[in-house]
């Protein structure tokens, strides 16, 4: 039985918990993209058998780093007209987005870098992140959720074109160190905190909108479990899986319907974008792979443009479809389109020339670069004692 | 200090920032039932040495293919009545559920059973769990929380259906590839949420019941785990501890707990159950392992019979007496006893012949089974390069 | 939309389901400092190559009987004066943290004990908590937050005169089974629920400190990984970062802002706390841990003083600073320095008195310790058989 008070007293005793309990729901958000950004992340990392140290380590850092870095770059506008700097959950949490694409970028280059190459790349990538949503904020007014969001685009295409420009001979074959040991723990990760990351910039106000988004993200992320697994069996001569396939494009829903969020609003919506962004992603997987990194001299260690890059550009497609589909006006619609195709084109070419300077800035020998043997080895940046490991 | 409103205003935003709050803590619940599905399974499964692979990633597979057609059977009479069948949290949570008893029995076959086999197992034993829901629901008037709870039972005897007739002359000596190394983390993670999971289906609007399952569950299990630990040393020759026995039954009283959790209203219940639960399964693990696999012909991977079979029974023998006790009407108490026995009846015989008949259509050679000498081999369902291998 | 009702069915409606929420979230609350007891502690042992089984197992089971222990021992006041003991979520939290003393105090001994002693050592350390918290609230007036977060100093300390007491000759070369595979891992755990353990002891009905308390701990946290990376690679001749000061002192912020908590207001000054506290630890470990094992005799496996000894006086000191620059009365800040002087003074002679006590209790030859060639072996407590592992 609810215990009674006095009506005047109720009410104010009704909105102070209330309030209490309103940021205390922040911090359970906050803390699940934590775990995201943090743990995720820095699980992924330690498929490389000689590197688990250097990968989870240095994720931790470069997190850290671009998140303060994207706390004080968010807070500029504030601090022009008031004087101060927000640091408060929200703010966190935004920031921690912008470093996420910066953590998606870093997967590219993992084992090949010293850390303050990768720095200087967490620094450089979310002042480009913030640029190009402030671009997209200002000149075509897309909404603050539906920016942010499009991480997923700006992280492989910065990653690739880093990639690109520090191309190195010895990637052509496989370096000394360069060992895997897929663990799909770390995926398994992501995939469940997933739903959490796409819907945390949802609208408060609209519980409803917020739990469709879980409830999305999580068909997307069944289908696409399944479809992974099923497409990487097919397409593969003796019938077996394959360990990259199932670690990375179990996600490939949960990127694309991520980017069409606020434009998905049937279940079979969702798990259809998560169907098609698993066959998309697995099968240019499994013919492209060599062929890029012989053609095009990039060399993906974490599977970039098909974790990241194509289901981004698929939610960006299927967003536009979905939109189209729900216009009543042709007008309307064309004008959404102009717009929406702009957003893509500015993302782009903001993240790839932001990618080609970085990488031109760490071309300067000045910054050390790990020689050719010593890629992928924890004993290059760790005091680690071969004798004492197992 | 709280904002201040006009009271019209204020009511009307009370009431649409608890609506807001109610729907964002449906979220956290269906998380933490998600990490105890896909996570606390899932990690259970690596203690087989050269299946880690197929261990984790057919475990999600499972999960998600099941919980998909939980959704879907579950939701036939919505579909049936009003042509649409609801996909909300709530739902996902219930189908999770459901698919827990499959995720329950697929342990006892792990590295014995091909992907095909599994997901077929998996959604025999979801329809299975379903129809027994709804004879239990529809004859029988059982609450839908205290049916599902039954999970546990239905999974322990299914699988074991299921090992005895798919036993192998193979199976008398350890398998070739059948190495172990128990890490305890699996279970230690299904420990922390095993508060949750049998906390999620107590009714909403009695926090106070929702609490004190979460406390039952937690002072079961912390007895459970000492009484565990404490047998095992007791009852071994040298005084040491067996791996198996931490493993698997420091969770014996989460399960027997949660069967009877609707008769449990006090905290020495509650820890008298996990007592009870963890000697028995200690004891019986101890003595009778061996003894099954000679004399019934069953090869259970992983002590199915005494983490959830055992457990399971005692919780539902302790709701009975527990009930009985809180009776002042000998007449009711009697009416009770027929009902809660014949739910058992239905549900064990409903297990068995399911699993029985599972087992005879997966004997059909046409599905592949894997021979001896490859079973417990990550490299007979993925590409694995072994050099690339630690 | 949210639903209309009449107004007095409304406001009834509201309480009844705020008092819901109010108490899953407690929950919430409840399962993060469990993760962070059972877990992060677990985790945070499995460094210890061939100890993964104990170093799990033995944090696991000292980690419920203590917290069991501490419930009881929080309940003699309650006992004595209405003959009943509280079991709730609450007492559940304030025992588990009162049992993260005892976890803190048993990183120091893990490998050199059995499991008979940490039970002891559990019992006996949370006893002289307890009664270290009752003489701090009776004498002192220090409020159970504050009081409770001295919990890293009263570990630290208890573990260092428990490991001198207990030191043998044997520790002055590495023991033969002394192998460390520093995962970051159990750090990266700790590290992401840290937020939660600082703030769990904040008063629920000022959300503003709870989320204060987050956040200060983030940032502390943020700039403490990033200060213990650059301080333990310039230390280094080689330039090199060392996993253990990875390991521990990215936590160092965590903990001297916890202790420090109820006068942190601003982020500069959490960020100060978490700099101070990293660069302290690092140093202090590279120059004086060779020194502590031969001039002090104390075998500190898992960096005790440095970990949590030094930024808990450290976090202590912050808190003097912060309150004496906060009072505009000198007769007030001079009386609190006092009080806050001599609440240090008890809590460390009351561990270091009830660590020897502990220690020299332990040295009785009854207890059977392991001799030097079988410490940091699981194979002295498990049935572990060589040939199943990898």
């Amino acid at each position: 039985m609810a215990p009674r008070y006095a009506p005047s007293l109720r009410s104010r005793l009704v909105l102070t918990h209330l309030l209490s309990l309103y940021y205390l729901l922040s911090f359970a958000e906050f803390q699940d993209v934590n775990v995201m950004v943090i743990l995720g992340f820095g699980f992924l990392g330690t498929f490389l058998v000689r590197y688990g140290y250097s990968a989870t380590g240095f994720n931790l850092l470069v997190a850290v780093m671009a998140t303060q870095w994207a706390v004080i770059l968010n807070g500029i506008e504030s601090w022009y007209y008031r004087g101060k700097i927000r640091a408060d959950l929200r703010s966190l949490v935004v920031a921690e987005m912008c470093a996420a694409s910066a953590l998606i970028s870093i997967g590219a280059l993992l084992g090949k870098t010293n850390p303050v190459h990768l720095v200087l790349i967490a620094l450089l990538e979310v002042s480009g992140f913030v640029l190009n949503q402030w671009l997209l904020q200002t000149l075509l007014k897309v909404p603050a959720a539906n920016s942010i969001m499009l991480l997923h685009i700006f992280g492989a295409f910065f990653g690739l074109a880093l990639t690109w420009i520090l191309f190195r001979k010895g990637s052509l074959q496989p370096f000394e160190k360069e060992k895997f040991d897929h663990r799909l723990i770390g995926s398994v990760f992501l995939w469940m905190f997933w739903p959490s990351f796409n819907s945390v910039l949802v609208d408060h106000r609209s519980p409803w909108r917020k739990l469709g988004a879980v409830c999305s993200t999580y068909l997307a992320l069944a289908v696409s479990a399944v479809t992974a697994a099923a497409v990487s069996m097919l397409s593969s001569p003796k019938g077996k899986l394959n360990p990259v396939h199932m670690q990375s494009f179990i996600l490939a829903g949960g990127v694309a319907v991520g980017v069409s969020m606020s434009a998905v609003h049937q279940p079979w919506e969702a798990m259809t974008i998560g169907f098609t962004a698993a066959v998309l992603s697995t099968i240019v997987s499994r013919y492209l792979k060599t062929h890029m990194l012989l053609a095009f001299e990039c060399h993906d260690t974490s599977a970039l443009l098909s974790t990241h890059g194509l289901p981004g550009l698929l939610g960006w497609l299927a967003h536009l479809l979905l939109q189209i589909k729900a216009c009543d006006d042709p007008t309307v619609a064309v004008r959404f389109a102009v717009f929406h195709i702009c957003s893509l084109l500015i993302t782009i070419s903001l993240s790839l020339s932001m990618g080609i300077i970085t990488g031109l800035l760490l071309k300067w020998n000045f910054w050390r670069p790990p020689q050719d043997n010593k890629c992928f080895d924890d004993q290059a940046f760790w005091e680690v004692d071969l004798n004492t490991k197992k």
